[in-house]
């Protein structure tokens, strides 16, 4: 079809393989050439590709190759978190269409540059933030809105996910996490409870983050695990991760809003975000899935239990918009649709050339945190303050939406 | 009895009025003297008394009063939050045991006092932090002591507890928190959620707290309640309470461990002290009841919730001794028994003229978070030093029984 956009992928991690291997691409769009490092995984996704009935794309493990060829409408950079934004950047002044998958940067300055080649080419990157479109997240956001939770006063979230066999695996594996826990002590992925609470508080959108400060707990979690499953001669079993395995990030917000995000990837636990949020009139908590809200689901008793998994109860009248006609159309991808939604809204601006949802100024702020988590860390807890990647424009920008 | 031990009573507070009203005294505690700058309260405390099959006791607006008298053993402090101190080293200075309610303290230097007055008069003074007593805070304590958490890297805690009512309406019901609002922005109430927490982590018994960063949200949740409940030509209604609705204190220990606790009392939520545990080989959640032990139970999809109030399975196996002794004679007293036991510990030290449980130095360490709270949020969430009030006794201090 002349429809059909063009996309390369650019470092074939795991979001990429997804994008590919859970036939997720909408309609009319064509993986054109794959970038990787390695032999086999290009020419894996190769053969993913022409299995899905598409043409045999090119292949390469230069990237700047594919951002040469006119015939690619967008890149998809899925490749190590430290390539995200020089890629990006290298991308935009192409004059490509970019989506960046999710991660932390490695200085506040690459963000600034990530908001500056956006805006002396115009181009357009995109952060692929799937968590923004959690079914969840999207109801309380609607909820927010219409006034259920009264004034918000507070968020909390997490990525609470034990990652100890893909970390401690990370040579075999060829995962970048393993170099990052090893050396590296900072709240390392702060986008996938981020992105949701700052589109509830408007961040970037007539409020923003001012400060935060960033306490890392001792590394053990990993040493306990490598101990186990490899035993005491395994060489990693005796290095010295300096990744803490709990940080705990308090941010402060223009509105005075505080935002509390924790990471913790080391140590054995149940997957969850942690997502939370509080207003005068109301409450989400994600970790017993309840909402309470002042006068009508308002039992005070914790032990009564009676409002654990309430949230469903809350779907039909709430639910998002965009989920409600994504459950009608039948949900489609892995990660329980999110990853679906994001590459939809994604290529959906490609496709219309217009401007992407999670912009270079929410992905400069919310990647921000974590070289900002690495400073305050490092100084014993500091306060650090948050940059205005807008320059005062986030007074003027108008709210989020999917 | 020539074993009966006598007791004051200073100040009639909600936990004061319990004592007597619960009919929780310990068999072989009789209540001599009662004490409250308001007559009402005296003669309700000694009706009750006398309802109880007691003497009438004394009653005096001025504590100094009670401590003169040679009858008295022991005073109980259920006074005002600013009282407890100054009550305690007074009481200690005449000889007394003495228990003062939870509650934190207004400066650094108070606590420095506390110590210094036990040590110059070896009188012994127990903060009576009765969820020190809680049967699954205790458990835990047990399991993590047994080794089924491995290294414990990270606790969290809070009082997360919707008292607008009691704040608000705080001078018709003669409650000193509405001052504390109005005034002060604070961690206000940190010991009951960091008690439960310093006994796990061993602090003052080989481990310390060595600094914290506190934060603040805005204040919201008030005024909306006063708005709603009293209208908005009601003075309280626009009165600027300083204390912010949440606040986030995170704590670092000696031995790597953090500590996250949460202040969370005038916005609409269900009552949890919001427990959390996490080691090398375990976890437990109160906010969803559950115990998570690597190749146990381990369910690492949230959304199965399998092991949502799988707490239960355990009590069996791990319930620490005093609780599985306290179920077999049958629970007594108000808040699930807690009130109870640390009670009994206190009055078994009395007659036994044995140190307490919960001395001044773990009193000095836990109460010292609020003012300490106080000075981080004032200057922007800069990290203050906790003080070692133990002057290096803590390695050596031996671990904790209730």
């Amino acid at each position: 079809m002349n429809d059909d956009i063009r996309i390369g992928i650019i470092g074939l991690g795991c979001r990429g393989m997804a994008l590919l291997g859970d036939v997720m691409l909408p309609q009319g769009v064509r993986v054109a050439a794959v970038c990787d490092m390695y032999e086999d995984r290009r020419d894996q996704a190769a053969d993913m590709v022409t299995g899905a009935g598409q043409a045999d794309p090119f292949r390469t493990a230069d990237y700047h190759e594919i951002l040469k060829r006119d015939d690619i409408d967008a890149v998809v950079v899925t490749a190590a978190w430290e390539a995200h934004i020089k890629v990006a950047c290298d991308a935009m002044q192409a004059g490509k269409y970019v989506g960046i998958e999710a991660g932390g940067a490695y200085s506040v300055e690459d963000c600034w540059k990530l908001v500056a080649v956006k805006e002396e080419t115009g181009s357009e990157c995109m952060l692929l933030e799937n968590c923004c479109y959690g079914r969840d997240e999207l109801m309380v956001m609607n909820m927010v809105r219409q006034g259920l939770f009264g004034e918000v006063v507070h968020c909390q979230g997490g990525y609470r996910h034990d990652l100890r066999a893909e970390v401690a695996g990370g040579r075999e594996n060829r995962h970048y996490r393993f170099m990052n826990y090893l050396d590296r002590n900072c709240e390392n992925y702060p986008t996938h409870e981020l992105g949701p609470i700052a589109n509830v508080l408007g961040i970037n959108r007539g409020n923003r983050m001012l400060s935060l400060t960033s306490t890392a707990s001792k590394a053990a979690g990993l040493h306990e695990y490598l101990l186990r499953e490899k035993g005491e001669d395994y060489d990693a079993t005796n290095m010295n991760f300096q990744q803490g395995d709990i940080v705990t990030t308090v941010i402060k917000c223009a509105h005075g809003e505080t935002i509390s995000l924790t990471l913790d990837t080391t140590l054995p636990r149940f997957y969850s975000r942690g997502f939370h949020v509080q207003g005068t009139k109301g409450m989400y908590m994600e970790d017993n899935r309840s909402i309470f809200i002042d006068g009508k689901d308002n039992s005070y008793d914790f032990k009564w239990k009676e409002q654990w998994n309430n949230v469903d109860r809350y779907y039909d009248e709430y639910d998002h918009p965009i989920w409600k006609e994504y459950i009608k159309e039948g949900i489609k991808g892995q990660h329980d649709g999110i990853d679906w939604l994001v590459f939809k809204a994604f290529f959906n601006a490609v496709r219309a050339k217009t401007s992407v949802p999670i912009d270079v100024y929410d992905a400069a702020a919310w990647m921000s945190i974590t070289p900002l988590s690495e400073q305050s860390i490092s100084t014993g807890s500091m306060p650090v303050a948050i940059p205005d990647f807008t320059n005062g424009a986030w007074m003027r920008r108008k709210q989020w939406e999917p």
